[in-house]
């Protein structure tokens, strides 16, 4: 039983990242969800992920919201790709319950500290939380049993040609991230691109009862369209890594996270030309594209009967 | 009754500030020390403020550590000027009391909490503390009675030809602070060049008995020096403002602190031409030489008859 | 003699430059001028160069114009100070002559190079041309007998808080000129913001003649006015120097123009510590201002006996 | 007939290129070679220049030695990967003759305007004297049929992970030629590291008599080794761009240079998302690589007959 703790902007490839977590249940233990401004402002995602604990029933775990914007001034949304909700076309029933009390950061901090290295933190939005828990309290590098990140490419970005999306809304909180002194695992654009909704895996969701009411519309009106022609499920990617790293090759590298340029703010600057330096990221560069929908399908079906 | 939190990396000019608010009890309630790594390291600033709550019988106001290094990669420190303990040629007595549990990020944050409008923050260090605390809960701009630092400059650094020593050592920190919606009371090198303790000055400090022991040595191992041929305490001019802003002529800008420039990074770029913007700071253009000196001889013979 | 080879912009303040030059004609041989695109575009710099070299009776002085904007992409402009034509009120005769054939950078590096270590290059716009030809032809370094430029500042800047115009409006020029191995004799704002035409200067200017319908319009309409309450000919101050380097106080320095700023792009920052580092540059810190008067006022009116 | 001016660095690909070009002498026309500090310093590429064009019998080409050094301050070499003369293992005969009188510049300036519209500048060095000689005199951007370079890349580069060695030794240079209003022909890494001297290549090379001793030992000195296990002649495509253009495929892309990235620097950032925007380049996306070496190894026969 491996526990992670999921830092998030929910956005439409969250809700199906958190969609496969609640499937994995028999094999993932959630101890809890943070929110952070990302693809919408912190308001819609900590709503939207509220919505998803009970859609998804993901029992009690907390659900803390975090920081609304980047470390420095700018912020960047993605509304565009996400819609103004942040979740498509997808209508959640209201949310019962409330947040938790506190800030994603003491949650973090907390939650790290209690049981040293036994939490993986899962973060697939704005590195802005992770990044002052870090700045913080140092220890969470310790205490934390492994980072995994959605974010960054080590070709070309998404949100412009130099910069994928999560880095780019917070680079400095990035470059805090890669610098605190553990590997992290990064799963980016050169990966999930490939982790895409086709026409076939549309077909396997929609028999998918009461789950299909989220998967089927999230997929339909996310505007993550890749040249395949579906749209990349990114942060599935994240938490897939999780269950079966093995469904990635991963390789070592040396990630700087550009924060001066012009034209390339965001930029993870990857050198596989490691020497004798140490490799501050194990950077996935290919999914075994298959395996992925396997899995992601296995436990979105296993939820499925559960939700009815 | 003023209160303040003092934020600080003792320092010799740390340790004068907290001098002349120790001696200033009457008028000034200090509600809380937090410390940051600065002119010296962490473990080093902390000591010191502990040393100096004793020395300087500030009772029980708590002594709370908090961050190491800088937002971002790089630390500079300013051994050169401060001796390698950070207080130059003084030594106190060790301290007998711990620092506080916790961070000093959640001490600001939960102290401004507990008393909105009521504490003025005055940071004399590099602003880490102070951005993380204002990114991790924005609402301390609203509970802060005043934000008053010593940084920074509108003509020239001191560590460098652009960068005075506090912006310089945390630069993405200065951004989030000038950025964070309140109106900063800045005093930067262009007045507290002008807080010299000259012979005189000097000679005044002799006959303070034991309080004497820490201002002499303090003063004459202090590598501050400025033309006028003494060094130039800095940070009490911090604490002089809250005691009585009149000291200082002030005028309304526009800083922005420079993060990407090659030579001038840590640079607070001020713009007095403020026209309909937001004027984020009122920046002392001149100080009162002769009524300071007054204020903090004041306060530390006071200080000197209560120490004995 | 000595022998200058003038580039600039003009522009009012190079109006009076060039006037200082013409008046001191039994001093100083006026071996070329050269234009740039600065305070306004180039053809009408170029065109005001012409217009002034027949109304000072410059004789056959070729004029022969350079670049039209910056090395990179930006271009800045100052008509809000010099008007749209760049020479504020001031209306001269339409010039009889054309410019030269050829380019100001092939002129520069060619009469430079047929009379080393003879010719001062005195340069009073931005640095387009002179960065060009010491690319083009390193060797102008040692053919020159002296670069004296009017641009930049130790302190702040004019065209915002950070950089003076003539710098701003060609960061990487600059650079280009302060690493190119000569000694910059560099009038900064720091000292042409003190060349005011008061209104006891403009009392003396009055009766000038021909000379004043150039001299008087010319400081009325020149919007760089200073505290003291008039327009400051920065300019001229270069020529200045070149007649009495005894004007002013200099100071050597390492010099570097800040090219990645956000805030502060252009700014020359200027480290008076030189240690044991090469000083590029010759930084005037103070001016002699009622023996500059005394010196430009005499050649005024030497001037304007020949004007009629 | 097409008339080509080359601006190399030679540089053991650009030797490769000069050859393809000289055996190619029934259709293009080399009306000029001119030399910039790269791979090795000036006086090494003009010395290769001029001992390949006695080599490659390229007759009375005048080849002009240019610019030793970037237009900023930096300055970056490949010695590790061309050999500390800048052609590996290859010995040519000294060459008899000297180079030409003036500047690579000067050259250009003067060669294109002297044949407007017929002349393509093939550019395989850093791109200094290109930008000089835009600035210096900007028509040459109408003047010039085209403007083919070998340098950047869309997805990584070279030198660093982020930058080509052509665009990072003078990244100044390579934003002033991209921005000069052309539509720059980019044969980048993306395709040049597929024109890969193969174990099959090189027993094509071997037979080649005197030509043989320049190819084979060229090939098997040059560092420039890509995963197929062969060094890519990166430069040599910029001349098969010339001669027949539709072994690349080519896409309008908008290109910005970093110049002020930490470690970006000197990145060509591609946004193929051109929109109503101007594409600045078109830019090379595959190579057809068979076809490539009927060419070239087409070219390097005809050569051959032709050297003995």
């Amino acid at each position: 039983m491996k526990k992670v703790l999921i830092d998030c902007d929910p956005g439409i490839d969250d809700a199906l990242a958190l969609a496969l977590a609640a499937g994995s249940h028999d094999s993932l233990d959630v101890v809890g969800v943070t929110t952070v401004g990302g693809n919408v402002d912190l308001p819609l995602t900590t709503a939207n992920a509220l919505a998803l604990r009970e859609f998804l029933d993901l029992g009690d775990v907390p659900v803390t919201p975090g920081s609304a914007g980047a470390l420095l001034r700018h912020t960047v949304r993605a509304a565009d790709v996400h819609g103004v909700t942040g979740l498509g076309d997808v209508v959640l029933p209201a949310p019962l319950r409330s947040p938790s009390e506190g800030h994603a950061v003491d949650f973090i901090v907390d939650t790290l500290r209690a049981a040293p290295g036994e939490i993986t933190l899962v973060a697939v939005g704005p590195l802005t939380n992770v990044a002052l828990a870090v700045r913080r309290e140092p220890r969470v590098v310790e205490w934390a049993r492994d980072l995994v990140i959605m974010g960054g490419s080590y070709t070309r970005g998404n949100h412009n040609p130099a910069a994928e999306f999560n880095m780019l809304a917070d680079p400095e909180a990035a470059a805090i991230v890669f610098d605190a002194g553990w590997t992290v695992k990064q799963l980016g654009l050169d990966v999930t691109l490939s982790a895409v909704v086709t026409m076939d895996v549309l077909d396997r969701m929609r028999p998918l009862g009461r789950l299909a009411e989220l998967l089927v519309p999230a997929s339909q009106s996310y505007k993550a369209v890749t040249a395949e022609g579906g749209p990349a499920i990114h942060d599935a990617c994240a938490v897939a890594y999780v269950l079966d790293p093995s469904l990635f090759t991963c390789v070592p590298a040396v990630v700087n996270v550009e924060t001066t340029g012009t034209y390339t703010r965001g930029m993870t600057v990857t050198d596989f030309g490691v020497g004798d330096r140490r490799a501050n990221a194990l950077v996935a560069t290919s999914l075994d594209v298959k395996r992925f929908w396997d899995l992601a399908m296995g436990a979105y079906e296993r939820l499925a009967v559960r939700l009815g």
